[in-house]
């Protein structure tokens, strides 16, 4: 069963505490593609410019994703410029240069249709919701966004939410959108916005999910090294449902057993630079982490 | 079998977003005393003033702990002043009076002294050191500590550290005492120093246990009000070593369990303000939330 992914296809130039790069393979929809690609066939709709490599696109390619809904533009791909913090948490924004992401429309090939798993990555809610016009039948909806949208299009981001089953953002962006400091009402609030299920992201510290009738919480995988956050939602997003598309199984452990594949495969991704690490990785080492993330967290058997 | 815990008891006066109190009932002692009566018997080594009111003995007393070890000096009782931030991770201290403290021997009673489970609070280790020097025979001794003791008295910390089985502290003091701001690498460091088993405090993100050949880590219980975080941590350790007094089970699943508990009664201190909610708490309200902290984490079964 195919999941469809909507977000930004970037070049990441980052500095963190362990060292730098320029011009890494970075975005929204990369690191969901690949990480959901262990799971499930991923369609990608996106848009790069001609300065986009061969060897990116070999990335995606080895990992079997769908490139068709990926439009290659004239202009200059889509960039980031970030620092990390020694805590590894917070980060700034030096540069961003959207390119030829300012005239993006996306446009969803045929056999795109009728994805029934899809991801609204960040990206402008508008094309989130140009994405949603273009499907057919009924899916599983999530959508992530971010706090320039939440506070500059607060409109177009409440009529996603409007139509998505699930939302994934992180704690602060869940604080931003609900007007709430403390995480539980945060989401109670945000589930009277239209998504019947809410993950939130909390990074080294794991991650909550609430439903209306239905709390799970979890750490995050322990790590000796964070080599580069970035990503890390996002990979966690792609295990998640990419582990629901190939599962099927939307009941509460279905559901909570996703959320671990979700960290999981993050775990990885923030081990190395960009996707160095995930476009190495293999089935067999997810499948083992999630057992030690059994062991890690097992006081119930 | 009882549990002896030496440490301060307190006035403190707070302020946090939901209100203030003034010359409330704290102290490390207290809290773990009042978290570990609910699991067994508890004797307490501290000190007061003459200013110590006879209801806050009377708090004490209904959960049958053991006073004969609590001395009463001439003085004004050790009184904290501190304020909360909106973010009530972040607390700054206002006024610190050590008063009666300042001249504080430990001296323990003929009943104490064959104690199996010891709980050194924080305090100056030089006390701490004291307690050890009065306690015959094997015993399972757990020991607390923060920045002011790891950055000027550093060399009695570790004398302590030498001695104790298992240390309880939250993750800032990790990364001061082992000089890693990663917290895995933190725990590995520490190790190294003496302690067989670390429990690292994440307040409300939760625990992290580290042995030699385990991790463990759990979420803490999400609350919709955190009202006063004073003396979590203590209540933490109380419920802990409670738990494994009661239990008599050392066994990995035991230890775990036992964290579990600890977090259960943590979770009731944070409720109001100091000792409100735990001096009203009964056994049946911490097993009905050990049964939800389970179907809160549960994807194991």
């Amino acid at each position: 069963m195919s999941i469809l992914v909507v977000g930004t296809v970037a070049f990441d130039s980052i500095e963190t505490p362990s060292g730098s790069v320029d011009s890494e393979l970075g975005g929204s929809a990369s690191y969901f593609a690949v990480a959901a690609s262990f799971f499930a066939p991923v369609q990608i709709v996106g848009v790069v410019g001609k300065d986009f490599p061969q060897r990116y696109l070999d990335i995606f390619r080895q990992r079997g994703i769908d490139l068709e809904g990926l439009q290659h533009k004239s202009g200059a791909t889509f960039h980031w410029r970030g620092r990390y913090h020694e805590d590894v948490n917070v980060r700034d924004t030096l540069e961003l240069h959207l390119n030829v992401l300012s005239e993006f429309v996306p446009h969803l090939p045929e056999s795109y249709r009728d994805a029934e798993y899809v991801f609204l990555g960040n990206i402008d809610p508008l094309m989130q919701m140009e994405v949603l016009s273009q499907l057919r039948g009924s899916r599983f909806l999530a959508c992530d966004t971010m706090d320039h949208w939440i506070q500059n299009s607060r409109n177009d981001v409440d009529r996603v939410l409007g139509k998505v089953e699930t939302l994934v953002i992180n704690d602060s962006e869940a604080r931003l959108l609900s007007g709430e400091h403390n995480i539980v009402r945060a989401a109670r609030g945000i589930l009277k916005m239209g998504p019947r299920f809410l993950l939130i992201k909390r990074g080294e510290y794991g991650v909550l999910a609430f439903s209306e009738s239905s709390i799970f919480a979890t750490p995050a995988y322990p790590l000796e090294e964070v080599f580069d956050p970035t990503g890390a939602g996002d990979s966690f997003a792609g295990g998640f449902l990419g582990q629901l598309a190939r599962s099927r199984d939307h009941s509460e452990r279905g559901l909570r057993r996703a959320i671990i594949y979700g960290s999981v495969v993050a775990s990885f991704t923030v081990e190395d630079f960009g996707l160095r690490r995930l476009s190495k990785l293999t089935n067999e080492e997810i499948e083992e982490r999630f057992r030690r993330f059994v062991d890690l967290t097992d006081f119930h058997t």
